[in-house]
C-alpha cells in the first residue's frame, strides 16, 4: 500500500500504487520522483515530493535486506536523489505492508508533524514539543512516547533550517540514531514540509506473505552462506567495520589528505578501523554490531568515549576519512565527536567534512585544528551565518570563500577515495546521477580489494566499464533492500547473486532472470538521467574538477585522465 | 593587435590573432571564450581567461559607439559571460590599435598587479600600493600616477575576494568610475589573477583607420540622425535617464516589489527618474550626462547627496529598483548611497540588491529597512561571513538561508522587469546564455514601450519570437560597440540600421548585408550555447524559477504561461 500525505491540506490518502508495482528501493523511489516531481520545482518548494519507500525484500527478514530508500529532488544538487538508509524503519514499514509514503505540498503553517505508521495505517500529528530538538533527544521524547521499540527516522535543526546538507537519521536496532540517509540534504525537504520525524510501529503486524516460502529460505541461504564465507563480509568488515579501509586506502596512496592535497597520511593509523577497534576494546563499547535487522555482515559498532560514555556508532570509514585525514586531524576521539555532533544536528557527515576542509583551505581555520572544526560543526547547528555556509555544503562554501580547489561533482562533494588513485571511483564520482557519490559504484572493489577481479587503480583502462557495471548492479541492489556490501560476495561468489534472484522470485511469485533486475537497475539510471536533464544538468557536467586532471597526486604522481569522450559513454547500454 | 598575458610567467605576448578577425565585442569575446577555456574549468582557476576585447567600431568616435567586453567563464553562473560596459576605455583601446588583451593562467604569488596599454603597448606592472583599496580610491591612486586623462578599469575589494558578484568598475569620460561591466562577476576572475586594474593611455595615439572615411560619416550621420529624432532616445532617457522606467513599468504592473511579491510599489514615485531630475535639479549635480565617447544619449547623471557632494552616477533603473521597490526601499538618497556603496566596493549592483531582498525574505532584516540594507552591504565590503554569503550572489544566499523563493536564472539575479507582466523579458530571462540578462534581448520595447510594434506583455503569444529577434540583435549590437539604446532606433527608423551597417562596412573596407551581421550574432549565440553545454549546463536550464509560473502576479493577476517547450524554440536559427 501507498500513501499520499498532503502537507498543504494535511489529508492522508492510501493510494494503491499501481503504477509502481513490482518496484522497490531505488527504483522506485527514482520512478516516483521522475513521474511525479516537476525537474524544475525548486527542492524546498511545494513542487517536490519526498518520497519513503520500502524496497523489494523489505520486512522480509533477508540476509542484510533491511534497507530502504528516501527520494525526492536534491536541495544540494538539483538532481534527482535516493538515499538508501539501513537501521530499522525498513524492516518495521515492511512488515506493515507499506510500499511508500510520498509526502506532498507544503504545510500552511509553521507547525510540527509527526507520521506515525502502525497497522491502523499512517497518520500525520502535530508534535510541538520536538521543535528545534536535535536528533538524540528527538528520538528519545519519541521513546518516550511511542515505546523503545519503534522505529524513528527524524531530522535535527539542520534539517528544520533547511540546509542543503541536512540528513535524515534513523534508529539502530538498538533505537539509537546511528544510521543515516545521509547524501544530499533530503533533511531539508523534510524540514520544508514541516515534518519532524517518521515513526514506525510494527506490533501487531502480520509476517509478510511468501508466494514460495521455502525457495525464499533456500535462496536466503545460499547469500548468507556467501557472506559468511567470502573474506570480506565475514572478516575484515565485522572485526574492524568499513573504518579498516583507512590503512588500505593510506597504502594505496588514495587517501585524500588535507583537501585532496597528498594520497597518504602520516597520521591514518591513528583514524582508522584498527585504532577504532583497540579503543573500543579498551573502553568498552562494540564492534560486529548490526544496524538493521537480518543483517549477517555486522559492520557497526558503539564507540566510546575516555570516561566509558557512548559517543558515536556506525561510524563508517568516510567520515573517519572527512574529519580525520582530510582535515589533516589524526585524533579519533576528536573525528568521533564530530561524527557525533552531526549526527546528532542532523547533516552529512561527508558534506560536513569536506566542507570544512574547503574552509580550511580557504584559510578559515587551519588544517589540523580539530577544535576548530568541531567549533564550526557547532556554528552549524546553531545556524550562525559562518554555520549556515558550511551546512550549505562544500560547493556553496567554496563559492563563498573564492576557493578553486572544490571537490565536487554535481555540487556534492567527492569522498574519501581519491579519484586520480582510484579511478575507477573517479568515473564513478563522475557520472553517477547523484553527484559524486562513492557507493553508485563501488569500484574500489577491484581498484583496491581484488575483489570481482582486478583493475589497475592507477590507469585509465577499463574503468569505464567497471563503472558502468557497477552503477547498472548497484541500482538494482539498492532497489531490493540488500545492503551494498553484498556486493562484495556477488562479485567473487556466484551463488549469492542467485540466491538474491531466488530471494525475489521466490517473494513475489516471479520468474526474472539476472538479466531482467539489471534491468530494473539499466530503468533507474534512466529515470534518474532523464530527471536531470530536464533539470537543466546535462552530459557535460558528467565530470570532475578540472584541479584533478591537472594537479599530481603524490605518492604516484597521478591525475584523474580517463577521458572525457569515455565517460561520455558510460550509460551507453 | 592582440595582447596575452600570462599570469604564471608575468609574459606579455603580441598575437596577430588571425582566428578572430572580422569580430568584435561580444562575437570577438564569446568567440574566444569558447575556443580557448575549457568549460569545465573552475572560473577561478588557471583554466579560465580573463578577456578584454573592443568592438567593432572602436575608437572611432561612431555615434554612442564607445563600449567593449570583458568575458571569461562566470564563477557567479558557471556559463560563459560576456559583460558589455561603457566608459572611456573602449574608445581609448581602440584608438591604439588593441582588439584584445587575453589574461591567462594564475600568479605564483599574492601581488597586485596593473595592465597598462600605451602607444608602447601593453605591460604588465606590480603596483602594491593598490592592494585592498575600493574603486575610487584606486581610480584616485592611478590618476595621480597616470593623469586625469587615462581610462581605467579596476577592482574593488568585493574582487580581490573574488567574491562570485564582483564587478569591473570604469571610468566614465569625466574620469568618475560609474560604469561597470557589472554582471557576472568578472571582478573575481580579474581578482584571481591578481590584476587590480588595467590603465589605457592613449596620447600619441593615431586616428584609428578607414578604408571609406566619407561613407563612415555619411552612415554615421544616419544613426546619430535617427538618435536624435527616437522620442525615447531624444527625450525621456537624457531627461531622465533610464530611471524613468520605474513609474512605467509600476504602471505596467510589472515593476517587481519585496522580492517578486507585487507588481506594484506605493513608494515607486519617490526612487524614480522624475525625483532624480528633481533633486538634482535641486542640489546640483547633471541630468544629461553622456558616459562614453561619441554618446549622444546621455542618459547618464551625476547625483549629489543633501549636502551637495557628488554621490553617485550612471545610476540606472536596475539599480534604482533593485535597492528600491524590490527591498521595500523609498527613499532615493538611501538607493543612491547603495548604489554609490556597490560601485566602490566593485559589486554587481543588481545582483546584490537581489540577494539582499532574498535575505529580506530569509527574515535576515526587514523589507523597507534601508539602513539595514546599507550595513550588509559593508558587510559584504569587509567579508565578513554574512557579507561573504551575499557577495555569492543570489542564489547562493537563497540556497545558504534555505529560501525557497529565489529569483534567478542559471544561477544569475533577475532583474526590474516581473516575468509574468513582462512576458517577452521573461523568455529572455529563461533562455539566455548569460543567466538571467534584461539587456540580452530587451523585449520591454515591444511589451511596454510600444517601440518595434506592440506584444500584448500579459499574453504568452509572439513573446518566443520577439525575444529571439532581440536576442539575435542584441549580440550584433554588443558586437559593434555600439549602446544598446540604439536598438530603439533601429526598431522604429530602417534608416538606424542602415547608419550601422554603412559605418561597419566602411570602416573595414567590407559589403556585408544585414543578414551577414545578423549572422555574427547568431553565431555569438551558438558559440556561448555551446560552451555551456559542454560546461553542463543543457536546455533544461532555460526556464523560470517554479515560482513565477504559479504565484499569480498583482495586479493583472497573471503567471508565466509561455510553455517550457516554446522556450525550447528560441534557438532555433
Amino acid at each position: 500500500m501507498f500513501y499520499r500525505i498532503n502537507m498543504a491540506t494535511l489529508a492522508v490518502n492510501e493510494d494503491e500504487g499501481i503504477a509502481y508495482q513490482g518496484l522497490g528501493g531505488r527504483a522506485l523511489s527514482s520512478h516516483i520522483v521522475e513521474k511525479e516531481v516537476d525537474p524544475n520545482s525548486h527542492a524546498l518548494g511545494d513542487g517536490n515530493k519526498l518520497v519513503f519507500v520500502t524496497s523489494l525484500l523489505s520486512g522480509t527478514g533477508a540476509p542484510n535486506g533491511g534497507r530502504m530508500s528516501l527520494g525526492g529532488k536534491s536541495p544540494l544538487t538539483g538532481t534527482i536523489k535516493e538515499s538508501n538508509v539501513g537501521g530499522n524503519m525498513g524492516h518495521k514499514l515492511g512488515r506493515l505492508g507499506i510500499r511508500g509514503i510520498i509526502v506532498e505540498g507544503l504545510p500552511q503553517d509553521d507547525k510540527t508533524y509527526i507520521i506515525k505508521a502502525s497497522t491502523a495505517g499512517v497518520l500525520l500529528e502535530e508534535m510541538p514539543a520536538l521543535k528545534g530538538l536535535n536528533i538524540y533527544d528527538t528520538v528519545a521524547k519519541l521513546q518516550e512516547k511511542f515505546g523503545a521499540k519503534v522505529a524513528i527516522g527524524c531530522i535535527g535543526t539542520a534539517g528544520e533550517n533547511k540546509m542543503a546538507s541536512a540528513c535524515v537519521g534513523f534508529t539502530d536496532m538498538e533505537g539509537c540514531p546511528t544510521r543515516q540517509a545521509g547524501r544530499g540534504g533530503l533533511g531539508a525537504v523534510m524540514g520544508s514540509k514541516g515534518i519532524k520525524a517518521i515513526v514506525a510501529d510494527d506490533s501487531g503486524a502480520k509476517a509478510v506473505p511468501f508466494v514460495d516460502e521455502a525457495a525464499f529460505r533456500a535462496g536466503g541461504k545460499k547469500l548468507a552462506n556467501a557472506l559468511l564465507t567470502h573474506p570480506v563480509t565475514s572478516k575484515a568488515l565485522p572485526a574492524y567495520g568499513t573504518a579498516v579501509l583507512v590503512n588500505i586506502l593510506n597504502e594505496a596512496g588514495g587517501l585524500p589528505t588535507q583537501n585532496f592535497s597528498t594520497g597518504r597520511f602520516e597520521g591514518a593509523n591513528n583514524v582508522g578501523g584498527e585504532t577504532m577497534a583497540e579503543n573500543i576494546k579498551e573502553r568498552g563499547g562494540k564492534v560486529g554490531h548490526g544496524c538493521s535487522p537480518g543483517c549477517i555482515i555486522r559492520c557497526s559498532q558503539i564507540y566510546k568515549d575516555k570516561k566509558g560514555e557512548v559517543l558515536t556508532g556506525g561510524f563508517e570509514y568516510e567520515s573517519c576519512w572527512a574529519f580525520g585525514p582530510h582535515l589533516g586531524v589524526d585524533n579519533l576521539d576528536d573525528v568521533a565527536l564530530m561524527n557525533r555532533l552531526c549526527d546528532d544536528y542532523g547533516v552529512d557527515s561527508i558534506e560536513m567534512g569536506v566542507a570544512i576542509g574547503v574552509a580550511m583551505e580557504a584559510g578559515v581555520i587551519k588544517f589540523g585544528d580539530s577544535q576548530g572544526a568541531i567549533d564550526l560543526i557547532h556554528q552549524m547547528g546553531k545556524a550562525t551565518p559562518l554555520g549556515r555556509i558550511l551546512g550549505a555544503g562544500t560547493e556553496t562554501t567554496g563559492k563563498v570563500f573564492g576557493v578553486r580547489r572544490v571537490p565536487i561533482v554535481k555540487g556534492q562533494a567527492i569522498p574519501a577515495y581519491d579519484p586520480r588513485a582510484v579511478k575507477g571511483q573517479g568515473v564513478t564520482y563522475a557520472t553517477t546521477t547523484m553527484g559524486a557519490d562513492h557507493t553508485a559504484g563501488y569500484a574500489v572493489t577491484a581498484n583496491i580489494l581484488g575483489v570481482g577481479g582486478k583493475i589497475d587503480p592507477l590507469k585509465p583502462e577499463g574503468q569505464v566499464e567497471l563503472s558502468r557495471n557497477l552503477q547498472i548492479a548497484t541500482a538494482f541492489v539498492d532497489s531490493t533492500g540488500l545492503c551494498l556490501f553484498v556486493a562484495f560476495a556477488i562479485l567473487d561468489m556466484p551463488e549469492a547473486l542467485e540466491g538474491i534472484v531466488e530471494m525475489c522470485n521466490a517473494q513475489y511469485g516471479w520468474n526474472k532472470t539476472v538479466g531482467d533486475y539489471l534491468e530494473m537497475g539499466k530503468q533507474a539510471l534512466r529515470d534518474e538521467r532523464a530527471f536531470n536533464k530536464a533539470a537543466g544538468i546535462g552530459d557535460g557536467a558528467d565530470d570532475l574538477p578540472d584541479f584533478f586532471r591537472k594537479e599530481a597526486l603524490s605518492p604516484h604522481d597521478v591525475v584523474f585522465d580517463v577521458p572525457k569522450k569515455e565517460l561520455d559513454t558510460v550509460f551507453n547500454f
